[in-house]
């Protein structure tokens, strides 16, 4: 019963059969395999952006800093949300990739941006010389506490930000959970709703560390940032010398829609779980916009979970001391593509059993 | 006949098989994977360092600049060789993680740091606020013209920067292939010769791109380095969430001596190389200390090694315009693991017939 | 009728006679010149610290930036108020100096830090390798409100930053204003309350571009800070070659209290500025802690003071469109040694007249 | 009898009576002051550059980074003379500033880059992603060893700059001295020759800690590099709150030619110096071009000189253990604005009498 995180999961037999594949012969370094070629004109016939520019790395730490680095400059603020990714569990990597910008945090319910705070936020911005001048706005679909944006939220906020000549950053980490639960395309949830530059998460689901950068105007402002992306790519020690293995993970990721079929099953999963921590009593902290949730219900279920050896964090915090047995504390569960019935099935009945 | 580098190379089927094993179910992330402490556990008892602390990371140039990084400040200066692959081949990486530090560059034959210029180099240092502060010396074995340091000559350079307070890096991509050349232990190549830190090299010796970096006194002028370590591996970008494919490749690499091994079978192609040129009157540029060379032979011989689609590199650079087929020309060659006795006969013979 | 800025007064004659009488003959530069020894001693009596060092820069910024990044590492945390000069006011040179460490930035009423909401802050902070390590706390007084912290405030927010391991920086750029203000002894708003580093401001206060920095503790967590700070210092462009003009000014504003009779004028004008406000109707927005305050009355007031030629800054925002004459609108006010009692007179009677 | 340094000189009465002056009332801060105003005009007209961007700031090294750091990228390699005050003496304040660039050093005699070996330097340069990139040209006139490039080397430097599409920066700390020396005009010692920006010294030729930067192309590139310069002095700490006192002192400096004068002075004061050294027997070890020389004389001479209170610098390094009093010995020696004639002859007599 692995909640954890869906980074606890493993990869498909078809990620392990590709890279046996990539392993024949010698094959030029750097990017210039040729399977990334594949991979770079799969990625623009998906997202139906033939001038985008596509880079793959290994963490999605290194995918957000880059992308937001190659669009900012290191007296720009970067506008996210309070529990964005790149503000709490990033360590300062978008700071030291961006030269010391600063993260500017706006409010929001689940995690989601608020559309009033942002364009007062920015309407605010002074402008002069002694301040952090605008740079760039920065989302995260699924958000930090699971919740989705629509692609009208994402086209208001990029709106907003382009109103004010502000490009947009997409931390994409559960970017196939978001689009699945969405029902839209992939160029509606990015570059048609005014996606500026994406970070195309692999990683969480189903790939031993590949994330895709993806640049849909790489030469914004007349500057060739696809270029710049790579020196600044090579200058952070994340270009792969041997860089057909993340080729080829990412290639049959996007073979046959494995990507989407990983995260429907992730998602139903999770649909799964919803239905029966609800029908246990448990209350949905934040709206589940895919296969990631915050569950509140009585320690004693937690207790029971814990000794069945359920994984799964405590958040926002550790229960307090001398909490009681019927005490309401909350916790994180992500379901993953490997996630089975079973798993769920048997995490419920365990919270059934203890309530 | 894929001269251009080992890292054209693929991976041995053991490392696949580790992949695969390490696949199975869900594993926490961030390196609390089990595979981790068991090859915590190996590099320990390998270098006969009990106390070393062990971080892997996926690319040489994010070992080498999170090594120095970690032992260095912002004002200081990082002596290296002029063809040191921290000064030539990382687009600056070691001045970006070490926060603007200044690579101070040394001279000596085959990319090895003449001790002589070195002493005099940090004796010449003034030491006042006006000046890079002398921070660390950084070593690359093999070096990046091939060239092997001795276990003496390392130990008489440590001892310099020792004596002068200075902390020594070891650039280790090519370790293996200098350790079986060398026939001394990996103790003996590193800590017991002044070594302080080490970028111990996977990738270009058969994995996918795994590099362990190995603090022998991570608690050095009395700062906890280890957790320093982890706080810019994080911040860099460089934490891998699902770390267990990083740890079962470097596991893999460790187990039953395949690292020695697959080294072994580089070096030798090289000598069996080395020996195919020099009856064909090539001359080497420098001396061959593991599994690389540079040649020089006339042009008429690299013409016909192109026309039978050998791939390796012009060093430093093409020919000349207009320059004769008996014009000398210099190149680089590098075997792997993965070259065959049959690929370099074949590049002899070719050569042989063209000459 | 300036009320804009305190930089925007002169300095007094005082300081002009001593850099005339520091220009006489040669004088080693770069901090070595006689005054400079002089300096600190003076500063190591007022402050009752023999043991501390003493660093002149020419701004505030540099007093801070490098103050706080003496103190830090880039994956720090800085705990500040959101109104914080650090955050609002220097375009990112904290986060520059400090290698991209974050601001957090905390709530409370005039600019002043609610320590319960600290308390909170550092608590919550989960302290693993993802996420920002809290660094240090930075205070500023006066606030950036104009409000002042008492001695006990003061201690009270360093005994929970020193509980929790953190140094605690102070920020006074008007720390004379404050000082005179709350009638006690440099020691007692410094650090006997848990300062542990002080930008001790000398430009606002009468002098062309001086500011000190005093490091009480320079050898805190077994550092030689002080030295770190001249490397630091002379890195960033702020060691002046002819140091003795620096010297000579802060040496005159330590002679016969100088510094402390232009605090005290500068607030006395504040005071009756204050009285005359608010017998004209205004209202303060915040409490007054010395020179500055924020006022709000109707837009016909500041239509008569701008018509008269008074200079002040809107704040936090020019008037909404279409506002009429009777519009409550708030602006900033601050006084300087320079400023006089018909400078004062003259805005509260033309204010007066057209309420 | 100081020749340790131009910058342990003091500054001439017109630059006080200028503060003096400029001391008077109010006035807006920074840089918004109305003898800023006259600076920028002064210098436009004095540089016939209608065009130029111009900035002042406080010291050269601040001067230097800031010029620098609008023209390169954080991956940018700087070429200069191993022997540039950028490269030995600002404590990695250049590579600070610039993110983390990288200094390539060049050879020359008297501290003067030779043309062909940064034409080899930068033909050779790889260009590819795992390299520094080309970046820009910094040159030094006077040279750090006190030579003078003249109108012409300038041209041929700048041309293959410009050549290969880098940008050309001239260090001017002592822009004055070269200039009257060389007998041209600023137009034709900068922009003319192909000078792109640069450092304006002030400092060493008279005033109390005041340089400009001059852009002679602010939009280079098709980018704001005015505003960026702007932005990267505040958040450098560099931008002065009470800026009228560092234009008011630029304004006096290009009043009736003082900045020539003073320059002149200082030039004959070493012609006069250089005469008397060459008729003691002592040798130049480089080509003087202004205001700085190197002398080489027995240390039976340095010993009197300093017996009777000489101050100046071993240079390269004090003598070596043991030497004898008839050991030829090397100093740097400096004159500036403010040495006098019988400082001079004094110090030519105390070594006639002891050769």
């Amino acid at each position: 019963m692995f909640f954890a995180s869906d980074n606890t999961s493993g990869v498909p037999d078809a990620i392990l059969a590709a890279l046996g594949r990539a392993n024949d012969g010698f094959s030029m370094g750097y990017g210039a395999d040729a399977l990334m070629d594949q991979v770079r004109a799969r990625i623009r016939t998906l997202f139906e952006a033939p001038e985008a520019e596509v880079f793959l790395v290994a963490t999605g730490t290194a995918a957000n800093s880059l992308a937001i680095a190659t669009q900012v400059q290191p007296w720009s603020a970067i506008y996210c949300h309070r529990h964005a990714h790149i503000e709490e569990d990033e360590c300062n990597a978008p700071e030291f990739y961006a030269g010391g910008a600063k993260l500017t945090l706006l409010e929001g319910i689940d995690a989601k941006i608020d559309a009033d705070a942002f364009e007062a936020a920015i309407d605010a911005a002074p402008g002069g010389v002694h301040h952090a001048q605008p740079g760039i706005l920065s989302l995260t679909n699924l958000t930090e506490r699971g919740a989705r944006y629509s692609v009208a939220e994402i086209a208001r906020l990029a709106g907003i930000a382009h109103a004010h000549g502000l490009p947009v950053h997409l931390d994409g980490a559960r970017f196939a959970n978001a689009l699945v639960a969405e029902g839209c395309t992939p160029a509606e949830m990015t570059w048609r709703a005014g996606i500026d530059v994406l970070s195309f998460g692999g990683t969480k689901n189903g790939l031993m560390g590949v994330e895709a950068v993806v640049l849909f105007d790489p030469a914004r402002g007349g500057t060739n940032r696809a270029w710049e992306f790579e020196l600044r790519r090579k200058r952070g020690g994340h270009l792969f010398s041997k860089h057909r293995y993340l080729s080829a993970q990412m290639d049959a990721y996007l073979t046959d829609d494995l990507w989407l079929s990983l995260a429907r099953t992730a998602n139903a999963r999770a649909a799964r779980l919803e239905t029966g921590l609800r029908a246990c009593g448990a209350r949905l902290v934040h709206a589940r916009g895919g296969n990631m949730m915050f569950a509140e219900f009585p320690l004693k279920g937690h207790a029971a979970l814990r000794q069945a050896g359920a994984m799964y964090y405590d958040w926002p915090a550790p229960p307090p001391h001398g909490a009681g047995p019927d005490h309401a504390h909350q916790c994180r569960l992500v379901t993953s593509w490997s996630t089975t019935e079973a798993q769920v099935d048997q995490f419920v009945d365990t919270l059934k059993g203890a309530l």
